[in-house]
């Protein structure tokens, strides 16, 4: 994992220290970037059999950042070669009144990665520690309350046999604004725009700043935050799956023993 | 929709009458057939994005089919090209207690596609009309009666802006026979076979019949069963993204509106 120091979060590396438009993989240009990614991808879908075969271990990855930031793109390219058996999306919208009148948890919990499964968060349960802190509704203690709260829950998921992976896709203000305007000149694109998108634009100070707190309070041993270089899509799709190889191949899965017995057995 | 007549299950055509063998696309070998495959399955993620995009409508596909007949298969093949975004994979197993203590559509309901998704069941609310059948937990009273509540469960489901497609996957005992023996011989395989499928196979003639039955009683207009010869896993796929492909143009998908008033906007 030392390759991925660099963008791990701790306590002398925060999210002003990576740069959104760093190019680590330099393989000379597109096709081959793409080819690589392929490679990943195929490699991705043989760590995922594996897990889904041994039926024991859990994986969660969770992507979080601005609009556009490409957490959508994200989970089509690096799943590209993985069937949809074993991978599990979910993607957290504004909560519903349903969801509103629970614990912020609840709707998470819920959706948790079962034995053999690899489940991706679209957005998770960091949007109640970003919202609500940028426009105000909850205050100091109420956040740092929600910091421990999140700490607590994921320790139960990693003591119970997950591997959680935080991705924050880290973008700067000026790709967001070339990407949000061609979501406005493109009419294949124009569905994805919202007008709310450019209300949070104008809050962008805030919303860097809400990120840096929480990804302070919230990488720790067991579920770490990575702030993956996201101007680039390519490069982002090329971290973020060998990320996820890394942890995959590490947890060292081996397909279950054969029943006993069975080597003889002739079906008629 | 023509073209599929011959496997939609109706008075005039039963499960018999469909050969498990067939090879309806003869394209000239593996490489013609794989390619056609994946021209297919492009063509399905275009439509599956527009059916995203436009977030109205449903799509529901249940995949039946005796052990070994290709449901994981099916998924990963046809769902190549899918981005795993748009696309949510329910496994159906034994129920569990919490499952048992409900009515057997209680588990199927919750996990119906929302507006915009495409659901993929494997395994179904259709086990609950088998193996109680096959093993006489259930009389024929309660079969008929279940096969009533599916009906009007379904009938809920298009009423509100689902597309329901089910297709059995239709294999021979023989083709069984060597699957099942792969999966014995394979040890690569060998975590996919379970002990239980032997004694399945012995009641081979009791589950076709209870399958016969479960078709004609519940092929219905608005949720029609397509039986898809399987024993050729490469024709098998070709003819079910097909099939999806067909369903889902005569949807007649559109892109939303955009938002009026976005025409000249500039990003800043």
């Amino acid at each position: 994992m030392k390759r991925f120091e660099q963008y791990r979060i701790g306590p002398k590396n925060r999210l002003a220290d990576i740069a959104p438009r760093q190019r680590p993989y330099d393989l000379g240009g597109k096709k081959a970037e793409l080819k690589e990614l392929d490679r990943r991808a195929r490699e991705l879908d043989a760590l995922q059999n594996l897990l889904y075969a041994s039926g024991r271990r859990k994986v969660l990855l969770v992507l979080q950042g601005m609009d556009t930031s490409g957490k959508d793109g994200t989970i089509r390219w690096v799943f590209k070669r993985t069937s949809p058996l074993g991978i599990r999306v979910a993607a957290f919208k504004a909560p519903s009144t349903a969801e509103r009148a629970r614990d912020f948890l609840w709707r998470c919990h819920a959706v948790v990665p079962a034995a053999g499964e690899l489940a991706v968060w679209n957005r998770s349960h960091y949007e109640d520690v970003l919202v609500p802190v940028v426009e105000g509704w909850i205050g100091k203690a109420e956040t740092r309350q929600r910091y421990e709260h999140i700490n607590h829950f994921e320790k139960l998921l990693t003591d119970t046999g997950t591997t959680v992976i935080k991705c924050m896709l880290h973008i700067s203000k000026d790709e967001q604004r070339k990407r949000l305007q061609e979501r406005l000149d493109d009419p294949a694109k124009n569905w994805k725009f919202a007008p709310e998108d450019i209300t949070a634009r104008k809050k962008w100070d805030a919303y860097q700043q809400a990120y840096d707190a929480l990804l302070c309070a919230t990488s720790t041993d067991y579920a770490p935050w990575y702030v993956i270089p996201a101007d680039r899509k390519r490069q982002r799709n090329l971290i973020i799956a060998e990320l996820l190889n890394t942890k995959l191949r590490e947890m060292d899965l081996q397909l279950p023993d054969p029943v006993p017995g069975l080597e003889h057995v002739r079906i008629d």
